[in-house]
């Protein structure tokens, strides 16, 4: 963007109604203007930032909505205690360029009489649709919405949320919604523990075993470029590290076809190492992506 | 619309490929032209026609999709025997003025791998969607599918279908869709028969009982103008004239609120009395809308 258009820059307008957003991506729209979205829970941490920053290279205006969504949350999990940080995400945004900050109110999203959902079949009920029941749908439901409402060209999600990310992507595809879908790499504190609003969640202790997610695909991709090609092989290291950590407790740890989402007996095409480890009682999610190249495999963590 | 205008008026566009379709309805919209939809299974008859004159004095472009889709089907149901007649129904546009034809085959709206559905919960169950599991899942499905493609404006859909237009307005409501859903009174035959494309299959026995649906709801009708405020026994004048039809059985006959499509104990606001009534082997469906003005109720049939 050259530095004239920088500079008359407005400043970030914040909106709370699904009507006075959709004005103003219509308007973006009529200017051929390209919408970026970025959804998120607030609570935003570097991870966010990163998915900001690729929208502000590809999009202008940048749409940023905060809306803690209580369909993704079963009846026992977080959405009461879930991290509020609204003023200094509003800094954060501000200080990055955003141009808006989309904030409804629950009751915006889901009003009285609200009763329809959206259902991805066959990706949605294992891994975190099986310890989270109902999450993928409250998740297919609300994004959605927000594209319904901002319609973004782009769309922009970090890929510590791998299967969330394949469900968006089919329903998309599905549904024929003219939005495409950015992934993002997964951005890491120094010691390697994959950013994550819930972090917050951690005392001393647990903060130093979360680390063993990292760690533990960290052996796996050392193993898989040493020749290691047996998912349960892989598997076994990755769960004797997790399980090392007496704060550690694994709720699953799978090698998945990156597509079907299901297990694999031999590494092959584009395959996940899909992570979900609860540190005391906070539940942390990781991945790796195993991609073959010629005779080699390439991990990225 | 002035007359040079329409003499200038192309002819009728035939679209196969969702991917053309939405170019076509983007051009549109940049031109800030006002896009209509009528979404069709084909078999066009009078009552589609009523729709399609209804959009041409509010739109331009306007879209007939013609799609029988197999989602809204039960596997025991007519998909397999749906009446097609698509050199007519074309010819009917292009006299109607319509500017697209969106005629997609199955594997373009169902490519292999589909997997994603929309449902309208308490409203999808009951009435049709008891008598025809999956129905209404089918149906949000691709009239979703079908608002994402075409972006119109309106789309317009015919009363006979009253629980399906329900269904339609609360998706529309609940997923935030920018169209507006504008619904159309029913048309009938010269002897009060709805219109209807799967009126082909009745022989002509089947065609003389099943004006017994109209005569059923005149009767209520009149019962209502004559004070009964008593669904029960309007139900049970309207049972009887349909069983005295030997060809005819009764499927359901109910009289509803308008919002939930709960049965109703006492005529109030606005509500309907909807009937399915099979005629020989073929299904009918016919409704009458019940609206309280002051201390009497107006009986739309």
């Amino acid at each position: 963007m050259p530095p004239n258009r920088r500079a008359k820059r407005r400043p970030l307008e914040i909106i709370h109604t699904a009507e006075w957003m959709r004005l103003a991506s219509r308007e973006a729209s009529v200017a051929a203007r390209v919408v970026g979205l970025i959804p998120t829970m607030g609570a935003l941490h570097d991870g966010h930032f990163s998915l900001i920053r690729a929208a502000r290279g590809q999009c202008s205006p940048v749409v940023v909505s905060i809306f803690v969504n209580p369909l993704q949350f079963g009846a026992n999990e977080d959405f009461g205690k879930y991290p509020l940080t609204m003023e200094k995400d509003r800094t954060a945004l501000e200080s990055l360029g955003v141009d808006y900050l989309f904030a409804p109110e629950s009751s915006e999203m889901y009003p009285p009489g609200f009763r329809t959902s959206i259902h991805v079949e066959g990706l949605s009920e294992r891994l975190e649709g099986r310890s989270r029941p109902g999450h993928f749908q409250g998740v297919a439901t609300v994004v959605l919405k927000l594209m319904e409402i901002v319609q973004p060209n782009f769309c922009y999600f970090g890929r510590k949320d791998a299967q969330q990310i394949r469900i968006v992507r089919q329903m998309v595809r599905d549904l024929d919604i003219a939005s495409e879908v950015v992934d993002c790499p997964i951005v890491r504190e120094p010691d390697g523990l994959a950013m994550s609003s819930r972090n917050e969640y951690l005392n001393n202790d647990e903060r130093v075993a979360a680390t063993g997610l990292h760690r533990s695909l960290k052996r796996a991709r050392e193993n898989i470029s040493h020749g290691e090609r047996n998912p349960g092989q892989l598997l076994g290291e990755i769960r004797e590290i997790l399980e090392r950590e007496p704060l550690l407790r694994v709720d699953y740890a799978e090698i998945v076809d990156v597509h079907t989402l299901e297990p694999v007996v031999k590494l092959r095409g584009e395959c996940l190492i899909l992570l979900a480890v609860f540190s005391g009682r906070t539940r942390l999610i990781d991945n790796a992506l195993i991609t073959e190249s010629g005779r080699s495999f390439v991990v990225t963590i």
